[in-house]
């Protein structure tokens, strides 16, 4: 091959086997998706090593795609479960799963999903270092980090969360800030810390280009991290957010000369009115780099519902510009989410997803409503069952309650405004 | 007295009780509530005979109140189970809550919950006609569906929704459309029947005057209701719907020349990207007057899950200016809602008010974010359940769920970004 990555290919007017999938799922003229991959403005994260991939595009026009967490902690550390999670997530249709394992030998785990799943796979390698080397944070070294990214390209992950914009700069205005709730991710933490132990600059931004050289040559997308995102809708849109967002536009800026492709990753916690804005600052300063948010949470407020409050802002902000939403699950902020957790999850970023897209007018969006909403008017209950994002449930509410008459339901009954409307429409007379 | 409706008193210059008590809970000036009252900016459901009521504002400036919607059908007739949720619409402090029984002999119930309640109660007369006639529909005349309005307001309802819009040249329009799924509304659907079966006007149109009348002696306010409101993304914004608020923005006018206070209902479905341009059409065409919407849903895919919908739709709307949110539920086209479902719609309601509040700048909205954000920042559970809008799950989760520090969390353990970069800045060494 004379490209290493699918950037590489698309500037050379090359159109890939991965761009002509792409186009055809979303609708769109394979000779357009090349340009927006050239041009950075979509990516198409698809590891050379992944082999069983059915790749996805996520940027500038496309349906907005969803990622699913899993993975083991130090306190839930059953890879069968995290392994089901798998299964469903990609049942349910998630378009990408983050193998967020922190916590013991997880080599295996990660290769386990990367040779079953078609959807794409992403991880964070600072989580996996502690475990993989068996050392104390201070013993690990820049170069050490840098390998262990290594390993987990050679292995197929098509992205990974690289959080090279906690830099000295980023951390000097942080400790001049007055946030709140300081610096809430779990990467963006470790590096604090080590750089706080090590006394050196974090090895992400000094060793940039060695992270450039690996990702290029396994076509790994660079998800670049917000260390610094706002973890309460107190901190969101400060300074010390949009330092880190100035830092990564540069860097994304030199991923593209060497042909990476790159996405970068937003808030976190913030105010609705807030939302809109945030999206045109990313677009600005990232150069268009496709967004991929995790969450926002419009309130600080609702643990327990935190997949709600997500839902809310991730549909405003891919509707505004975001095109790639992290789920959150009810058990955000309380505990690792569980299998119900993680499926409560799914549903609600796929309905912000397909809100957003809806608004925003991706083809193909709306005629699924439209084939919906005629069932519904044709009080056709099987098919609005087979057409509804999560057939069963609604299945199970209207087998719990049935009503007298099976063309309605227990609601409204002999009131049934489909119903009677339709009733008069055809020109027959009402009789209740 | 010398005034019969808040909106009288408060043109005259009076501060009622009522308006000292809303201020009060708003964090506002009285006389700069008696304002907005007069202009019908505001309005104070508060019917005379309601004497248990702690009474609410509704409009502009003020906290997004919620409603919920409870009472029986003919397929699930059980006063009980229905006054069970009433007591739990309360303790979840719910603002409003609206009997819609459709469905045999409803005045002892509806008397029950106003004696019992100090949430403000809402109706839908033209429900309660059939069975507090025991009459077909055709043969019940504009003079009984008055009657039943009388009947309500002396019961001592608050608010009341009169489908008054929905006249012959609504339905001329109406029928000349394509609409997708016709009309949804249940007292709409049950006025167009009317119409075509007696070959009458709306006779809450005909009749406004008789209705002013009736609403202005016990201080009802009308609530105007949306007959024709989009039930599929598809039929949002058309002219259908536009020219029935047109109408309600013509009769809101009527109503103040009589001092009747007044609510205008709104959508029903909508994508995201129509919703805010509504809230400024109702605003303009219906002179400032509160607008209590249900929903937006933001799509139709999500039967099961329209309590997420929504939420998403209405915490958008209230950002852009709705006033007044109807709960939806998980049930929600699918069956009459059980306890549990109507608990879950009024969380995800009480999210989306939350998040416009806090969007809008609403005063005392932002202390409760901040409060729970010091106690995140601080790994201080307990102060984050107490502050928590559901108290119960995020307590439950937890303990379902137990970390080995009891500091941390099960989702990262030692690797808890809170509790390190806590320790580095208080000048301790992160040892993990």
């Amino acid at each position: 091959m004379a490209f290493q990555t699918q950037m590489q290919a698309a500037r050379e007017g090359i159109i890939t086997q991965e761009i002509n999938r792409v186009a055809a799922k979303e609708h769109i003229a394979a000779h357009e998706l090349r340009q927006l991959v050239a041009e950075g403005l979509v990516v198409i994260p698809a590891n050379k090593n992944h082999t069983r991939l059915d790749p996805e595009g996520v940027g500038k026009g496309l349906r907005t795609k969803i990622n699913v967490n899993i993975g083991v902690s130090h306190d839930c550390c059953d890879f069968q479960a995290e392994l089901a999670k798998v299964h469903t997530a990609i049942e349910l249709k998630a378009e990408a799963i983050m193998d967020l394992s922190s916590s013991g030998k997880t080599a295996g785990f990660r290769r386990k999903i990367i040779d079953e799943s078609p959807a794409m796979i992403g991880t964070v390698p600072i989580y996996d270092a502690i475990g993989y080397y068996d050392r104390n944070l201070k013993d690990i070294t820049a170069a050490d980090f840098l390998e262990v990214v290594a390993l987990h390209a050679r292995d197929g992950v098509d992205f990974m969360t690289i959080h090279a914009g906690i830099n000295r700069e980023t951390v000097a205005r942080f400790q001049k800030s007055e946030r709140v709730t300081n610096i809430v991710s779990r990467g963006g933490s470790l590096l604090f810390a080590w750089m706080d132990l090590t006394g050196q600059e974090n090895p992400f931004y000094q060793y940039f280009d060695k992270v450039l050289d690996i990702c290029a040559e396994y076509d790994v997308t660079i998800s670049l991290g917000d260390a610094c995102r706002p973890g309460s809708t107190a901190d969101a849109t400060d300074s010390v957010q949009i330092q880190e967002l100035i830092v990564l536009g540069e860097l994304t800026k030199r991923a593209w000369e060497r042909g990476v492709q790159v996405m970068i990753e937003g808030p976190g916690h913030m105010a609705l009115n807030e939302i809109a804005a945030n999206m045109i600052l990313e677009k600005k300063l990232c150069h268009g780099a496709p967004f991929y948010v995790l969450g926002p949470l419009v309130t600080d407020v609702a643990p327990g519902y935190d997949h709600i409050t997500s839902a809310i802002g991730g549909a405003l902000a891919a509707a505004s510009g975001a095109d790639f939403l992290c789920y959150v699950t009810p058990a955000e902020h309380l505990r690792l989410p569980t299998m119900e957790d993680m499926t409560e999850g799914i549903i609600a970023a796929k309905i912000a997803a397909h809100a957003a897209d809806l608004a925003k007018g991706v083809p193909g969006a709306k005629e699924w409503d439209l084939q919906m909403s005629r069932a519904r008017a044709a009080l056709d209950w099987e098919t609005m069952f087979q057409l509804a994002l999560d057939p069963v449930k609604p299945r199970r509410y209207r087998r719990e309650s049935n009503a007298e008459n099976s063309e309605t339901c227990t609601m409204c009954g002999k009131l049934c405004a489909m119903k009677n409307v339709n009733l008069v429409l055809s020109g027959s007379k009402v009789d209740i």
